[in-house]
């Protein structure tokens, strides 16, 4: 691409774009802050992943490429824009995610110009498909984050809408594969809520 | 530095960080959402640099390492847990700043295995002095998104807080060098807000 071909249009487009994601800050996830003061937003949990990217990336499974992970990690949500945050633990509403998140993605991404359209796209998709080492360390760290949160604010999310051991363990599984050395953690965690009662045991 | 030194210990501090990093959602700004229903927070901040730094680096006066600029943007503000945010324009407030900032930086960064410590250090001090092509241009999106939001939002901050044209265009001046095809939107975008008289000219 020639970079002189309208580059104030190309520039407009892309400060168009910036200022619509702007709205990630009203998406409001079901995790709480630390210190439970209130539900977080999509935009702040996106800067938090990209820190913990930085942090974290030593203890990747598999090799990965930190600046494509970041740059996956910054644009995994737009679309929640306007498909909302669907709550992991929402089975019915898991149901239309995928159609609700592609029909954002079909009005959010071509705001830009299309070279960044379709990369940014691409990014979102390879997270979504969880598949490459870059998109399950991504995805490993989309789910520790908000589990260290829950942990932090004594059950938070859990304790609210009645989620049991087994439903968070499989929520939890890419950190298994992409993060290990976390996963002790994690388990540590699951069982001290299941033991103080906010986590259920599956039925048996 | 061997990964398998006390690998626990280390994991343990950094998740540590990472749960201490969740305050800097709780450190408002005075820059409004673009919808003006609120003032965003520190968190949200730096993520959507890191949008813009992706989005915007091909404008980029000098030749930027886009991996670097991103990590520093993701930890410009993570002083500011402890240091709270220094509005721009209260020239009083900003008298203290560095001294307030570096005491943070003193407690935070060593949160982390000393590694990760000096680097981030380093990230944040390299912003903080703002004369590498990389800090200059993470300095340039760290000035022209709060216009952006403040304009969005008719006149935001400069409103609240009585701004005048002289402050807000030196205040800018990191644009003019570092991210120049966006200077003439900012010129607009203040002789705009000064033909409206939601910013004072300077006195005459």
């Amino acid at each position: 691409m020639n970079p002189r071909a309208m580059p104030a249009d190309r520039l407009a487009q892309q400060i168009a774009f910036l200022l619509e994601a702007d709205k990630l800050k009203t998406v409001i996830r079901r995790t709480p802050l630390v210190d439970a003061s209130r539900r977080e937003n999509s935009a702040e949990h996106s800067w938090h992943l990209v820190l913990a990217a930085m942090i974290l990336r030593e203890h990747a499974a598999a090799d990965v490429d930190l600046p494509r992970v970041i740059e996956m990690l910054a644009v995994h949500d737009l679309v929640e824009i306007d498909a909302g945050d669907t709550f992991a633990y929402d089975a019915t509403h898991q149901l239309t995610k995928d159609d609700r998140e592609a029909a954002a993605a079909d009005r959010l991404f071509p705001m830009l110009p299309p070279d960044q359209a379709k990369r940014l796209r691409a990014l979102w998709e390879e997270f979504e498909a969880g598949e490459t080492p870059d998109a399950r360390f991504a995805s490993a760290l989309d789910r520790l984050q908000p589990l260290l949160q829950n942990a932090g604010a004594r059950g938070g999310s859990w304790r609210d809408y009645d989620v049991n051991r087994g439903q968070v363990l499989r929520r939890m599984a890419p950190i298994e594969s992409a993060l290990p050395a976390a996963w002790p953690i994690v388990l540590k965690i699951v069982e001290d809520f299941c033991a103080s009662g906010v986590l259920r045991r599956e039925q048996q």
